[in-house]
């Protein structure tokens, strides 16, 4: 079974949660990375490594996915949200305004940051739920 | 702190976790999406829904990829492991050759099930661990 997220529920879900992934193309390869992210009024604020495979992102006008997903291995159930956006470099002002950075610790760890919002143009999610017993 | 992960240790990691994430391009967006799969033989089989987003890649030599990671709230401690590589549908009689396969709910659920194989030609993997207190 598989439903629909509606865009409420889906910013719901990515508010909760604080590890998501980037997707994206570089030198025709698409590249998949774990991040860490707060929401911040509609984007998505990553910390990472200045030194890390994202500060290397040079085409600012690509878009990249950012998705969040969770399952459940004892209910079966699960969801995932995918946007569609574009990621743009934050100076050290601009993210300290934002609420709740100082708890997102960088995925790739490390002194120093680099700040980066994720301004999603398209929002799509779902739920599922795995049927054990396959009904004709 | 960050690390690199041997080919064996990326294998054996992948190997115990049942949900990874496909990463490709369509209509020059980069999609997403999380799946259920199982290692057989150097590659990765994963069971989605006929009628899903995945049915729907087209370009077979387009080069997708497959990522899997996992993190500890707790140690703060995590992996991730990135391949590149293409996608084939697989017959039911190559399917049902599979070990394990039967185990592997896709993600969709659903009772029809659609099977693929992602065959790797690039593998990388990272061990992340946070710092609590930043050190100059």
């Amino acid at each position: 079974m598989i439903g629909e997220l509606d865009d409420a529920t889906c910013w719901e879900l990515v508010a909760a949660s604080t590890v998501g992934r980037l997707g994206w193309v570089a030198d025709s390869r698409v590249l998949v990375l774990p991040v860490n992210y707060v929401v911040d009024a509609g984007t998505i604020v990553i910390r990472t490594a200045p030194d890390g495979e994202l500060s290397r992102i040079e085409d600012a006008a690509a878009e990249l996915a950012f998705e969040v997903d969770h399952h459940d291995r004892v209910t079966g159930s699960g969801w995932s949200v995918l946007m569609g956006g574009t990621l743009t470099p934050m100076s050290e002002d601009e993210a300290a305004a934002v609420s709740g950075l100082d708890r997102v610790v960088p995925w790739a760890g490390g002194d120093r940051s680099l700040h980066l919002r994720f301004t999603p143009r398209t929002l799509s999610g779902r739920t599922v739920q795995r049927t054990r017993t396959p009904q004709s």
